[in-house]
């Protein structure tokens, strides 16, 4: 599942002189692969500490460089978090490729209060000059729109202005999609999700992020192939969500990589929610489903090393 | 029904220097008779995945490609839809002629729960630089305003200011105005249809797209005069609205250009939710009639034929 | 009645280069006379088709280009309109003076269901570069305030930049100000009004437009002195109103002007709301009263012709 | 009580360049007394017409001359009033001290329907491109803050903003600030009022104008001792409020200003609610008592001639 | 645990040209500790004038001086104050090393009413030139965050802009970060604030000030631990609170810097609500805990002197 330069097809937002970066750029995030392994590290905003420190989470993952050292010692596409946790342990882990996710927000106004919304903390042209003047490899910009909620307006407005603004400098631009709000009655609907995918697509996103379709006495290995052909030229990556059994958690991706047709998975707790040793592995074992192709079982094997 | 260069009245808004440019997209998206046909495509946003899959839509419609092969394939004046999926699909068809929306919003949030607003997507020069990068051939731009939401002083701005700067680059404006909000007891009312048509002449739009007025009792194509005759020198068009029995909706077409003197229509759904053969012909129907001057018996030929 | 160039005070906020535009425009607005005779018609937006078509209403005015007509063949001041429609219509009327209301709103949204906003619609340089541009004769421009309305903070502001702009080249500005929202219960309040002619003066208005007071026992055109008196050296002119007797019509202008002290009126519907040749001559014998000094009787005779 | 240039601590906000324009303005507003007598005019806008026409406001008061007629005819330190109106009367009043009041509100809407916000009127550099422009001597600039109302944030940005731009170019700041709003009980409490000083100075304001405290079983001149102190090097200055008996009311700023340590007042209707000689010496009788120390007897003799 | 130069990290977000600017304010700061003893004056704001003038407050802190004369007498880090008030005093306080708190409101409107939100009064670049016009010994810049208040993503990208900016001119960032608001029920969960010191790290920031956690039960020293670990390379103050026994407060402080792990503190009315003398010496014996590693024993007996 090798991919080449003239596999990719750039998109018309890419300026000339911008097509050989994104191209590299989209080679590099994918691994040449077309595939995209993103661990997700955005969490100590959208989740607080819930997430870092607790019952059956390790010691290690309140010590926030351990996103860091699972980064750096494991394979993955790309990690994605916020621009100052980056500026300040990039410099210990310059080999690391880095996506900003430029928007986030707390869990602590709950949509029964009121509808979502997360706003971008950077102008775009400062996560331009951050990549130079830090030298770091940052590959792409991630951005969260929730649909549906009575702020979506502002949101679709600086996800399109973000997606734009990557293509003119060539990064790769990844869309999170969550329906919420008090207009969404069942946030995993097979149809809702697949809408949300076709708007990425009318945003011109590189990738999009969603969670995996849910719909009682049906199989979401099915019903998520709607998003993943509504996405057409996108491709559609999904979520992890919470810590799962290892077998659970590596074959649902399989399924979703190779029956429904997904271009890959943003897994962050079913990964650093483990000892260090166990995270590289966990690591490890997702990348060789989504870049190399490998089986469950090979993956498992990976991960038990 | 061929009109020429010196039929074309140039707004006063169109500077000199873009005159011609102007002149020259007028002929090309009314293709040279002074109506248009604007294939509308920008529902993965306003309907999510509502209008491309479900029963009795052909699988054909889930893949956002087929839009593209429609409009690529089949007599259309305009595709309009927005910039990110014309900018991951444009290379594949660079003949088309593109309409970018530059607004566009889900249909989540109910009008029962909140006022509509559609907010823009990009700023006009993003529009412009796209064009002009892309090598497309982007003739017009589009807006959607909801009058009498309670948003509609934003809407209206933005909408201004489209029309305004499309004119200063020789582009032609089309604007989609649907009354709707806690406001508006019935939207198809043929007097607020009339109001909203002589707002577009007022906010100097080349075109408008409204609802065919329904009142009881009366003929939508006699009560859609008052509508025509209001807008003044801005063009009306119709929308198509859902899918219906294919002659039934050609003649309303037919008796929208030819007994309500309408200027065009804006259809979607009657045409891309058909397998791909029977979209192109549907298309070339419409085109027919709004175009060709074509009676509704030589478009439903076309159309079976 | 005539004024000379030394009878115009120029307010200090014109830089002295346009002191001698600022001069000329305001001859040219007032006739030479210092009254303004201003035609309204920005009602396509305010009141949508309800003053254009419906009972009462000859044919002639559903098509907008009956205004332009009235504009060029009866005597006005300053026709006031938006800017859109002066761009669709202006190569053909090209002698009308032209004075651009850059905000408007519709009356769908009530003020019983939440305080009204107008916007503008324009940004100042977009008029002075259309003006330059379409090469039409634009004197002044126009802006709306709803004093009371919650929204106010903000008209306030649009208000006295476009004063200073409008200063700024030499435009005259005119303001249109009703309080109007859930503060207000009685709109026509003398004192109230006289609030609001004082407040134009205070954002350094050339005109002002509002509604002539009533209050129960007294006489408008004795407590409307109140309002004319506070404006100081804004110019005070009176709203027309809906259609209405042509005697007590013109009887009622007569009376602003001459007792009460206005220095003109704005008039919209008791012009256009009559066939073409009723409504030049109506124009012309509000234009004798307002300008030329003419008695009812005299003006009466025009219209009566 | 004569204060020289090396008197005047210039704050740092004041570039090098700046400083002595700073002191000279200081000097000047203060007549080299360092106390202000600031004739306050702004009242067509916060109370409408009710502070000039109505019973017991004597007819001159209608006239908004009346204003620069006292102001140019009695002894003050400046006059403060909106920019719109000095525009048009400042050319026959060239040499009277001015302060532009920048932002303004009506009192339509009342606290108990929607907490208050007054908004600015023009940008900084349009204030001085005025004082440029028209020759004028515009010493200072004025802001109201309604401290405790929920727009409290929006106020205090463009106070500061305010303040900092006027001493970027040598301009005396004056803050007006009254605790409004539902969260305030008790607008005139004297810990309250010295909140308001405090934040003035942490603002970095010249002056603050606040109401004189009031407490059950208290005397303002005492408690207003604290409001005094906690301003530190910004100088406090007392609202006159509505007219009331002569003698009253120059004890009381003779109280403010020797017993409780102010540094001036800022008085509108005791002033301008009289016949034009009446208001003249009145204001010369406050200025007495202000600048020039004079004692209550002294100040009632100038105001009895 | 004195440290030097090559022991400061600088973040990556500080451009190379600025790097020993960075690192020399940082050491200045912590005066070659690295730790920060930050002494806290913007009371005048948020807590209006209860917290210098009243029952148990001696007389001097009422005079604004009063915090000029500690800080520039006493052992401090910094003092941190708003833009305005250090305008003012400045120039006779020119040792005094600075840190400017840009958002600043009062607590009129409570939490009940509202839910918080304190805006940035300047914008950066204003403090940047003032730092320069003053000559001013300006180290940091300082912003509060309400986290879990609905208008939290305002102050979110306010303190992103604020980390991103100052570190763009070599300036250390503070925020100070406190959960609030009506979705927040336990402001100090331990939790939570180790929620909220992660997100000042993943904003970039310096140092957070946030306040003690407390949990029923649970000895705050431990608890605090999972906060300070959360932050990584950014360094935790706690805040002081009110005014408590000086004993109690110095052995608080010694456990969150000797036991929980905390890198200083910031203390306002445990210092400035005392005479002048005593305030020194609480402050020396703030600083001896903090910056030279003393015991309690010897803070107290440089307290008790």
């Amino acid at each position: 599942m090798k991919i080449h330069a003239n596999d990719v097809i750039v998109p018309l937002d890419v300026p000339k002189a911008f097509q050989e970066t994104y191209t590299r750029n989209y080679l590099e995030i994918t691994r040449e692969s077309g595939h995209l392994m993103l661990f997700a590290g955005d969490q100590k905003v959208e989740h607080l500490n819930k997430d870092f420190f607790g019952e059956g989470i390790p010691a290690d993952d309140n010590d926030p460089e351990h996103l860091f050292r699972i980064a750096s010692k494991a394979k993955i596409g790309v990690f994605a978090t916020q621009l100052g946790i980056i500026a300040r342990y990039g410099m210990s882990y310059p080999a690391v490729p880095y996506l900003v996710k430029v928007n986030s927000k707390t869990d602590l106004v709950k949509t029964s209060q009121s509808d979502p919304f997360s706003g971008e903390w950077y102008d775009f042209q400062q996560v331009i000059d951050f990549r130079d003047n830090s030298g770091l490899k940052i590959l792409g910009i991630g951005y969260t729109i929730f649909l549906g909620s009575k702020h979506e307006a502002k949101m679709l407005h600086q996800a399109a202005q973000l997606v734009y603004n990557a293509h003119q400098h060539g990064l790769i631009s990844v869309l999170w999609i969550y329906p919420r709000g008090k207009a969404v009655s069942d946030e995993k609907d097979p149809h809702l999700i697949a809408g949300a995918t076709g708007i990425a697509l009318c945003l011109g996103a590189d990738f999009v992020k969603v969670n995996y379709p849910q719909k009682e006495g049906m199989e979401s290995k099915e019903i998520f192939k709607e998003a993943v052909q509504a996405a057409g030229r996108t491709k559609v990556v999904c979520a992890g969500g919470s810590s799962k059994d290892a077998k659970d958690f590596l074959q649902e991706l399989h399924d979703q990589i190779n029956i429904s047709g997904a271009a890959g998975n943003a897994t962050g707790r079913n990964i650093h929610q483990k000892p260090l040793e166990d995270a590289i592995r966990m690591c490890n074992a997702v990348f060789a489903i989504t870049v190399e192709g490998a089986t469950v079982e090979e993956a498992l094997k990976i991960y038990n090393n």
